[in-house]
């Protein structure tokens, strides 16, 4: 009998291969897949998931041939999979969203944080806006707010306070979006406070006073960004 | 001089390649890279998306031996991408998140909406909770809990209000996990009352009293709960 692809089972009736178990050489490959599929079609299993290392990739359309899908990616794999059962597919999607964060630091002349980005939609066009990022898998949204404005403007700042919050859909890779806008409170001492622009991603940096930043013609005119300010007058005015 | 991937170029100097324009088989489309890479380095070029839809899954693997890594995957498709300066890889990361809900379903005689799932980790607990799932990609976070909410129960609900929100990590596969309890009213008229279980997903659907579901031992003895709860219990006192 052809070896088999190893694995075990999980909480939903599905069969997870045993990375190291799956062969690297197309015909031994292929071999192991159509015997292991018999097994697992005999077992009932549903859900057949089958990781491939970047140094297995020249198998993957051999898995694709014997009706795997994609499921999802990291630099290092892709993950396919297979439902066995005639019954519709009910293997959980891929991550759908990405979390991005807008990050609210005033200093105590009123002045709001703002920067000009180097590139992306806003390339040339002299805008000026609060820094934002997105936030990493792993990490906090408060973590991602303080990373940010660190590395983006040199000004250290603690997380204070989650102000707004929006859902939106058609992002990159047609991805879904949640983007957070959070206050953060300055750090004391003269270090914490000094600007040092991260050149690679700005052309600008500065502080702005509040009504200015308020008035912003980009962000002014939008009704998501009237609702944002109408929390962050909440906030500085200590009636949020 | 040979045949190059043809594309357009990003508003972040990169590049994404056209999808039609990559050779299926093997040898030509080793050559096209080839050249084509020669051409993207001397233009000055930072990413290149390379998407590899599931037909020519077979040439994945060269182009992974020509340095390109995993960005993400969809069902029909792997992007690829190649980084060409020497400096750090600024492309930005697959997405990060699973969105899920919880929604709060109250009935006008102060019970809760509560099911028992089929499969997972709670799977023969016998565990009541709240109707739970992920939100798609493209859904709002309220389509997504009146949707979970009728294909679970067969009662339809209008969202409400958010009652909290977490932010955890080391989900499936390694991705963050943001989780919204909702909270939904009833429609009016006897057929959008009539309980009616998916048997596919849950193993019990029923109405428990408000105090009863709050003293269930799985989730009163968690301190994401005890928080969950205050705010439900804010909510149906009209405090909140």
């Amino acid at each position: 009998a052809a070896a088999l692809i190893s694995g075990h089972e999980d909480a939903y009736d599905g069969f997870i291969c045993d990375e190291q178990s799956v062969p690297a050489a197309p015909g031994e490959f292929g071999v192991a897949l159509d015997a292991s599929l018999a097994v697992w079609q005999q077992k009932g299993y549903r859900g057949i998931w089958l990781k491939m290392p970047a140094a297995k990739a020249h198998v993957i359309g051999h898995a694709v041939d014997r009706g795997f899908e994609f499921h999802h990616a990291e630099k290092e794999y892709v993950m396919l999979t297979r439902w066995l059962p005639s019954s519709e597919n009910k293997l959980p999607p891929n991550a759908s969203h990405q979390v991005g964060m807008g990050a609210f630091v005033m200093n105590e002349r009123r002045e709001v944080l703002v920067v000009q980005e180097r590139s992306g939609p806003l390339r040339g066009q002299g805008v000026w806006k609060m820094p934002t990022g997105l936030v990493q898998q792993g990490e906090d949204i408060s973590e991602a707010a303080e990373r940010e404005v660190l590395e983006e403007t040199g000004i250290r700042a603690r997380f204070d306070a989650v102000l707004a919050m929006r859902q939106a859909h058609g992002f990159a890779f047609g991805k879904s979006d949640m983007f957070f806008v959070v206050a953060l409170k300055m750090e004391a001492g003269p270090q914490a406070r000094e600007l040092c622009m991260q050149e690679d991603e700005l052309v600008g940096v500065r502080w702005m006073g509040l009504e200015e930043y308020l008035a912003v013609p980009f962000t002014a005119a939008r009704p998501l960004f009237q609702k944002i300010h109408a929390a962050i007058l909440a906030y500085v005015n200590g009636t949020y």
